[in-house]
């Protein structure tokens, strides 16, 4: 490297100080409903003021290639992750890229699309939290953790539905890849700042349409709001417990159940919403499940993602 | 961005010591020999130790999106000139990247290629250096600079040969080209190092088969072998002129005339190669001209070359 290029860089002609927007990672496993999370968030931000990135179009090998390979997708051999992380430091810089372009209805490398960071970059996929350099470009990372036998169900309804899959496909397809989610995907979980799990609330019979309930981890990792006077007085259908992550270290924990009733749901909502400033209602697409319908855990984990994207823009 | 990442990039977590390869850009129009003169350096230093690049794979538009434009593929704006000096500054200090890959053939941009830096970075093509920060990634800067004339009839020859144009639809597209030529590629000569003209000596009729003459303009931008010595009883056939830019600075110019004795020129080569310690022959690749033969003027053209990217490294 010449040293023109080094006095350019010590003197800031290169690099100049560009706005660096604010940085998520929505992390998690095929069907973990990372698309459904992006979307209301993109949605209620406005699309003008975000980017959103799908880190799974860093594949390494098309399909015909990876048919010859003894290792699947999730592999993070299978995956450009060292220009992954090169990407995510660019971004978070406020730089653009020149991002590949995976088309999984082809299965082929196509022509790569030219990327800016707008205030909001929103990176989603399978493996963003892989390496301690990509998670350190996110303020806020967020791991999805639904049980696996929710994930499976999502993954077979989708898959058959949207990608021309026979459900046998989809089950065997999930099972050649449990062992790359057991060793690369949920080790992610560690380096999140917010775990979220959708589930059925266990020992309960509720009705039908109920939707599922939200647990999300607080980590201390990040500053969180206040909800404990919120919290006060919406019963046992929402609740922060205090308690120990996995790895035996404090953590809050926040319940929103399924059956929680929507006036208690809709406090909580607008408590965050007019915490960041929102006059108007909260935002309707919050929570939306597309053709599923609606869910108030979704929505309030939702809004407090968006709390932490209008806070770290601060 | 994050605290994290800051403090990665403060204590080297990120962006470690790399080994950082000697840059060499090589600029000029189409057809005006950065191919040729590339590909001896390229065998002679091995091609375990070059990464050859090429900056038209840059393309921001395909063929069929280009045919509706104003302008050409030579302007700026055709062209992601900030990808490229984002990626040339990534490889100046030693990091791979995902390069995207334009096929001249099919006139389509296609699935990117993953470089990495090796000990010599080569980079050819029609705008590295268009911008100053493109140009200050580069330890030598070189740019061909051959008469109008010749690089019209190079490109004639090429493209009706080997690209299945006709005599008139490659003039009719240099015609096309020339507006944009004059405004974006020919003021890349005041950015380099060595301006390099191949042409026949004025009022003199030499033989055909005669190569071309070749006259260095050597800038003091770099340090250049001290060639007074060796020049030294050359006769007139090889000589060093000190003389002035176009722009009125000093400037050494050396000629290699095409009539040159081969025990001259062998000298001044077995000189210049010695000097980087080369023990063994100069490599016959040097002054290779393909189908058209050998040229001793390129040959030294190249060996000046190696003297640059071999003390570079040094």
């Amino acid at each position: 490297m010449p040293d023109k290029l080094l006095r350019m860089h010590r003197t800031g002609q290169g690099k100049g100080a560009r706005d660096r927007p604010v940085m998520l990672a929505i992390a998690g496993d095929s069907a973990s409903g990372k698309t459904t999370v992006t979307a209301g968030l993109v949605k209620a931000l406005g699309a003008e003021r975000c980017t959103a990135v799908c880190v799974d179009d860093y594949h390494r090998y098309d399909r015909s290639e990876r048919a010859s390979l003894p290792f699947t997708a999730l592999h993070p051999d299978c995956n450009h992750v060292d220009i992954m992380e090169q990407h995510l430091q660019l971004l978070a810089t406020g730089h653009p890229v020149l991002k590949p372009v995976y088309d999984h209805h082809a299965g082929v490398l196509t022509r790569p699309q030219y990327v800016e960071p707008r205030q909001f970059v929103i990176v989603e996929g399978l493996l963003p939290l892989h390496t301690k350099l990509a998670a350190a470009c996110f303020d806020v990372a967020v791991y999805l953790n639904p049980p696996e036998a929710i994930r499976r169900a999502w993954k077979v309804k989708r898959d058959t539905a949207h990608r021309g899959y026979t459900q046998e496909q989809v089950r065997a397809e999930l099972d050649r890849r449990e062992p790359e989610s057991e060793r690369f995907i949920r080790p992610q979980r560690a380096r999140a700042d917010i775990v979220v799990r959708f589930a059925p609330v266990e020992q309960r019979a509720d009705p039908p349409g109920t939707p599922l309930s939200a647990e999300l981890l607080l980590r201390p990792t990040i500053r969180h709001p206040d909800l404990t006077t919120i919290l006060v007085g919406s019963g046992g259908s929402m609740h922060l417990k205090l308690t120990r992550d996995s790895d035996g270290r404090p953590v809050d924990s926040l319940h929103i159940h399924g059956y929680a009733p929507r006036e208690d749901t809709h406090l909580l909502k607008k408590a965050i919403w007019s915490g960041l400033g929102g006059t108007k209602e909260v935002p309707p697409v919050l929570g939306d499940l597309g053709d599923a319908g609606h869910s108030d855990p979704l929505a309030v984990t939702q809004l407090l993602l968006l709390h932490h994207l209008i806070e770290s823009a601060r």
